[in-house]
């Protein structure tokens, strides 16, 4: 056994079974041989400038043991048997190498700021478009971690709305095109395209992979009616899940169709209304009275079903959890169409209503941030 | 109770607590109410363009009950309590709403041909650019049901490839851009644009949502080496659910995070490397040995892990799965990256290999696939 005491922490190294235990004051951190040799980021193990794998699994010794291990400073050093390999590692990173990357967790509610009231959000915050192109960063983490940002001043020009996408990621094409008008049409083939009354729901359901974000600029709006309304749906799941564990879960795993249909496009999607990851935590909901199809089950299962997502619309449907607001020209919203339902008042097709919608990804937007604030 | 004979079969529909019971032969099928009024599709009840169900579930009475229901034709009519609504019903639509939509399901393995063996798709299909054109069903129904389509005789211009994927669908842009160079560069901050062998992989698996759909388009080839390779991985899944129940299970459990990190991009994703649907059919494989990062657990489990990763690495990485084969010029693969793993041997630089590649989904080519069979 190895051990040094460093930044006045007692770092003890040694080999038990093959694999390597480290102890760090008190805490001891047991380390499985095969994984630490797959962890190895040495010259023969990663590409140089990618910081890729180069091996395979297969290329490893199946009776992969460690040998010998020591500390130098704060790094860890490690022979391994039978192929005498040798890796370097630094201490706290492989200490740290338990929890999973932040941001690679991004998509679930795990240090989000879930908000259960509108009122929870007031003051609405909003950044001016030329401060956001010179930091888009305080904005897109807005879009992270409440569900949303709101940017003003926009250049009321027509397709403006792609051009904020791409300040961050980059457009989603559909059969809605690039972008999409949301103004009244004749035989609208979505009831977007009406004057009518949405109640809350996420976007384009029946799309797999979903669009993750949405983005809605307003050129035009001079229409009584027509108030811009958000509700985070994981604070609702959330809520559901303490009031009423049963109905949560039921919600999260029974798979429901989505679907679309119009003369030129046929979309269908199955999906829980709730997506969970491994470790339970909320991922993505996905909810839309307008295009569910439930498929016909036992009516004891159908009615507990029925009875689950009621409990679920009532939270989302509050008047309390709907934040409103009246979008103006120049006004464009970003919101997380995985989290957040958006909803609208009716409004009258006179006054003249037009916004432009778009879709992109969280991925590009996560990617975008983290470069920003790498280099501050 | 109202029963008929109607194309030989004996219909009989009764109430039953409040849910309607329909006997077709000797075959009983219960239905709930709130289920049956969740279906209507009468006027009140869905828009009459775009079908999309014009009420919530909260508009609906908690105690909602069939109070009668009368078989007329091939058709059920159902009168509901306490509100005296009225419905009518196809009967086959009734019977049969209690299986999934087929397209609905279509990301799974159901329905699908697995292969096992490169030789089961032996001698290779392809299509003529031309004909493709004319009719690209047969193409697009390989896809869903082998995960891959080759054309032949695609023009050899630059930037074809996003226009082989826009008779289907829609590109999905990327940090790569619209499309992709896959040839040698210096200092690439991927493989990919090396003259490296690649081992079976699907690609952008740190992106999410991953694309569903990659195309690989061959403008020039004339290297030694640097043949394409596809590998079935629901195939090797299925295999490994069969040969190790256990194995299977631990990689739909275990959550792995995909990264890829370069100046001007940081992505992340939390996935396991089997993902199923609700009913354990296998739905996805992500799986690339450069990007993986396991987190550290406990030695035990550790080990569990990569015992599992490894024999789904042996199934993926045998020859005798791998369908190999030269992409020539004018040559483009459209696959799945949902579901095949692709690779390619070495190659050396001076020959001369030239491809460009891009993403899509596959939302957009079931769409365009169902309306081809639809105007038929």
């Amino acid at each position: 056994m190895y051990s040094q005491v460093i930044e006045k922490r007692a770092i003890a190294v040694s080999v038990v079974d093959g694999d390597l235990r480290l102890t760090v004051d008190d805490a001891v951190v047991e380390v499985a041989a095969v994984w630490l040799r797959d962890a190895c980021t040495g010259a023969a193990s990663r590409d140089a400038v990618s910081g890729q794998r180069l091996f395979n699994i297969v290329d490893l010794p199946e009776d992969l043991r460690v040998r010998e291990a020591r500390v130098h400073g704060d790094r860890v050093e490690v022979e391994f048997a039978p192929d005498g390999h040798r890796s370097t590692f630094g201490l706290d990173a492989l200490i740290a190498a338990k929890s999973p990357d932040p941001l690679s967790d991004s998509r679930t509610e795990h240090g989000k700021r879930l908000w259960r009231k509108a009122s929870e959000m007031s003051p609405l915050r909003s950044y001016d478009w030329a401060g956001y192109l010179t930091d888009p960063a305080p904005a897109l983490h807005d879009v992270v971690e409440r569900g949303f940002a709101l940017l003003r001043g926009v250049p009321t020009e027509p397709g403006q709305v792609t051009k904020v996408a791409e300040t961050f990621g980059f457009v989603r094409e559909t059969n809605y095109g690039r972008l999409f008008d949301v103004r009244v049409e004749e035989n609208a083939v979505n009831l977007a395209f009406t004057g009518l009354a949405i109640s809350p729901h996420t976007d384009n359901p029946y799309r797999d992979p979903v669009p993750t974000l949405q983005l809605l600029h307003c050129l035009h709006n001079a229409s009584v009616g027509g108030e811009s309304g958000l509700v985070d749906g994981f604070a609702a799941a959330a809520t559901l899940r303490e009031r009423n564990f049963r109905a949560f879960e039921i919600l999260t795993r029974t798979a429901v169709t989505y679907r679309f249909d119009s003369p030129v496009a046929h979309l269908g999607a199955v999906t829980p209304l709730i997506s969970l990851d491994e470790s339970g935590r909320i991922r993505e909901i996905r909810f839309n009275n307008r295009s569910m199809v439930v498929p016909r089950r036992h009516p004891d299962l159908a009615r507990e079903f029925y009875r689950a997502y009621r409990e679920f619309a009532e939270l989302l449907y509050a008047p309390e959890a709907q934040l409103n607001f009246h979008l103006g020209a120049g006004d464009c919203l970003i919101f997380d169409n995985t989290r957040l339902l958006h909803a609208r008042t009716a409004f009258a097709a006179a006054g003249g209503r037009h916004l432009q919608g778009t879709y992109a990804d969280l991925d590009g937007l996560l990617s975008t941030l983290q470069t920003y604030q790498e280099t501050r």
